[in-house]
């Protein structure tokens, strides 16, 4: 794809793309299912990426009337009335594009950087080893590009998970409710890896 | 009001609330308005107050229509058919209640505790002196409640920002567009200030 943003001129460390995956997925009963798309997430993430300098942001949904959804959502955004009434929200949007699956949008990643991205999973649940803080800080000094993952409805299939490079430690509150919608936990990991924490 | 919770006896640190303020804020123009509620507002920054300790969640709307929304919001999912779907929504939303304004919500707190708590500010833009992250340590270390202040729209009116007793710095991201959500906003500053950084 042409146009696509490489944030590792601008700041010498790996670019970082997000993918946000709405099948494979659980639901409450732990079966595999395929989420709805939730017009906020696209707004909320958009707006986080471009905030964070996150270049690329997957919208993952092999179904096409969702996928009809999101791109209703960009036009509104992008050439409709939204375009004047919110500039910025045009913007963000520029960010987003739509895959039926992560065998598609990596096969795409291979062919624009010449390998597949360093993949970083992200999930609520504590499992085997996470990365520790200086192992991340290690990826994203040295790593060409990563992709984040991130899941809707009650987390992404393990299989998503075991095909992931590695796994990011989950975020911790002050006990044990831990249940924050994917934009807040996008947000944060967005904020851990990327945000300037002294300005 | 009986039955709030205090932080304070199982940290040791300050107890932290939360108030997401509704009027008066400012549209794209500058002018103070008031907004409506947003639904997912009210389930995100709820169940990230949940995740990182926040004891109250004041949602601060003069408007009764809004109020009366919020309040359905509450009742779907603390007693309807929402508590039984979903029981990690009902137990956020039980920290969440409805103010007409700040000056009625102080007084509560007043009379709830002893003295006002030292209200942090948070704001998009960079202003007058804004806590530096060894003064915000200082803050969560000593005093007994601090209230954080989120405004909607473009953000809270000055008079708001000016009563507070400090201003959080603003969350930098990677350049220069800044336009996060509040509920991303929210995260992010729950996350900095109470999150477990190493877990």
């Amino acid at each position: 794809m042409t146009g696509e943003k490489d944030a590792t001129e601008i700041t010498g460390r790996a670019g970082v793309d997000l993918a946000l995956v709405h099948y494979p997925v659980y639901n409450k009963h732990r079966e595999v299912v395929g989420s709805a798309v939730t017009n906020l997430d696209i707004h909320d993430i958009a707006r986080a990426c471009r905030t964070f300098g996150v270049d690329n942001f997957y919208v993952v949904t092999p179904f096409h009337d969702q996928q009809e959804l999101v791109r209703k959502i960009i036009r509104h955004w992008q050439h409709g009335h939204g375009a004047t009434a919110n500039s910025d929200r045009r913007d963000a949007l520029t960010t987003v594009s739509i895959w039926d699956d992560l065998i598609h949008l990596y096969s795409h990643l291979v062919g624009n950087w010449g390998e597949r991205p360093f993949v970083m999973a992200t999930c609520a649940r504590s499992g085997r080893g996470c990365l520790s803080p200086s192992e991340i800080e290690d990826r994203l000094a040295r790593e060409k590009r990563i992709l984040l993952l991130f899941g809707t409805a009650w987390g992404m299939a393990d299989e998503i998970i075991d095909g992931a490079d590695a796994l990011l430690p989950p975020v911790q509150g002050r006990g044990s409710y831990n249940h924050l919608s994917v934009r807040s936990a996008a947000s944060i990991i967005l904020d851990r890896l990327l945000g300037l924490r002294n300005a």
